[in-house]
């Protein structure tokens, strides 16, 4: 029976909008899913989407509503989720993630979710931009000038690809090499934006083994232990438990390494 | 050479609806694939759908058409297969699971397929419901009164997620709590169904890991051997052959520990 | 900044297509995704798609946009991608994938994918073929004379299966011998092709464990060494890099073993 002390506890942090305002936002925009939907087929999961959820998750300390936008969109995109996609642009925009983010998030999920879950996002958001007026002149250029590497880190990264893949197949490196010299370092993305983007799509894709690098590198970035805690918290509810409870003893062991 | 005797064998045990009453189901709802659909693109996999799925598989003894509709409700809102949706739950009405006992799975798998893949059922199940005059009165409660709980179960639980969890996020243990304090509790489905929902989920999802616990827990609410390992059978159609074969060292373990 | 040589010496291998060829071809079909929806998202996305995937990854040597083709659809497909689905349909038939090749791959991963990810493809490959005027006529029969098995090498996969399998769930064991003995066995599809489409499958959706036997089977029927190595190139950018670097390890293996 503890749910009950945890909920109050909860609720007592939460700045909670009314509940008519919380179904106007949820009904934006026109293809998405309103309060009534959710109550039609599940007055209990409409309470948990509205109360513990949008309501209590989202007003959780240790993560931001601008943080916690970012890391649903990349878990929205990285699953293919395209039905909750245009609330969570729109929300990610309202929660100060600049339309140039977005775009970044996008490209950069090309690479680690794949090409076809960046143009499922692609026919979300190109909606989502035009009804706000945002035009080109707001996203990032195709070629930019890129942040300037950290060599030493950057070499050890390369010999490690190499070492690891390049027998098996040199075009996998190659290619390894352009999504870390180039991709990464587009500057329309903080580096740590990008690794918690990172992060979260591995942990939502189930692919526990590559977070290690990834947390770490995040870490490395500003990513406190405190976000990357509640991340997962977050990604419990937008990636299922089971996705969380198979990294937990991977975070655990960063954790630990860094600390100790 | 075996298959022909195979097939022969199973249909033997087949109760076969003809072929025109089969399409016709094929057929509803409006939005669904037709068994000509099916013919223009793969005659083959029209055979394969009509006699080897629909006609031998749901026929087979050991899992009742009823739990079979759970077991694959389960594993389409797991796996986000919204175009099949439609005409399986249908089909589980049909087969005498309860609108309310649906509407129960999809707040379950909320939590255990993340939200976002209980919403794109949430948008197939209202149509359904819709079409069938279910309102919200056959719908269970937003908060009902909950079963009891096996209080030793439970400390066991909670103090292992705690000692598993709690020194990475105490979100995550927090709202782990309410999940099972909660949700599991909920009046609405049977505990041996809401575990062979959860079990199915994690089988499509490549989450053998964590099936050891929820399959152990399936078992201690009702669920037999054989019914387990038909639900395996039916799961190599609708999760694919790959996860099956991943989860069959685990599911041994756990059948052999039980009997050992 | 390794990624510019790299970029320069992968052009000089490609025959790119005019932007403007390649616009038209990236707008059909009609409910496709356009260059311009692209790059009103993001600009850089526009150019890693036109420039490094369509026009350099696709004109690689090692593996033919034949094959390539088949690679592509059967990723697609195991990630139930069905956005991007009517474009490459559309292009493995304009790269000598016949109808028949193609409605053999969606048969075949109805059960390595599951069935609803087939029925997916149907929707969409329905349209494709209406589209071109392939009538059933250029579709294989469901019931073929099936090609010659390796009756010592099935021997011992039956072996394996019902050592492994048998003891949790005959229905599995005897399934698996219908698709070993019936599926596998269907001429519409060389068995090199089978399975490229099976590791493709597997990869594309984390399962590296059951790459090696697929993997060593495909070798068997003719895949090379340089074409196994370019097919990895090739899926980290369509079904994401930690796939890919997840599968690297079992394939390392499997070419040690073979060339030891």
């Amino acid at each position: 029976m503890k749910h009950l002390a945890t909920t109050a506890l909860l609720a007592a942090l939460t700045t909670s909008a009314p509940a008519s305002a919380q179904e106007e936002r949820r009904s934006l925009p026109a293809a998405s899913i309103t309060a009534a939907d959710i109550d039609a087929v599940s007055p209990a999961l409409g309470k948990y989407t509205q109360d513990t959820v949008l309501g209590e998750l989202w007003s959780r300390r240790d993560l931001s509503p601008r943080d916690r936008s970012v890391v649903t969109v990349a878990a929205l995109i990285a699953r293919n989720q395209t039905v909750e996609l245009p609330f969570y642009f729109e929300r990610a925009l309202d929660n100060g993630v600049t339309a140039a983010e977005l775009s970044e998030i996008v490209t950069h999920l090309a690479f680690y979710s794949g090409f076809p879950n960046a143009m499922s996002a692609v026919v979300v958001a190109k909606d989502v931009f035009a009804r706000r007026g945002i035009g080109v002149d707001q996203l990032p250029p195709a070629s930019p000038d890129l942040l300037p590497q950290d060599e030493a880190a950057e070499a050890a990264r390369e010999k490690t690809v190499r070492d690891t893949v390049g027998s098996v197949s040199q075009g996998v490196v190659d290619y390894t090499d352009m999504l870390f010299d180039d991709v990464w370092q587009r500057p329309g993305l903080a580096p740590r934006d990008r690794s918690l983007v990172t992060v979260s799509a591995l942990i939502v894709s189930g692919q526990s083994a590559q977070v290690t690098f990834h947390l770490n590198r995040a870490m490395d970035s500003g990513l406190t232990k405190a976000q990357a805690s509640e991340m997962l918290t977050h990604l419990a509810f937008y990636g299922g438990w089971p996705n969380v409870f198979s990294v937990v003893p991977v975070v655990k062991e960063v954790l630990a390494k860094r600390e100790g």
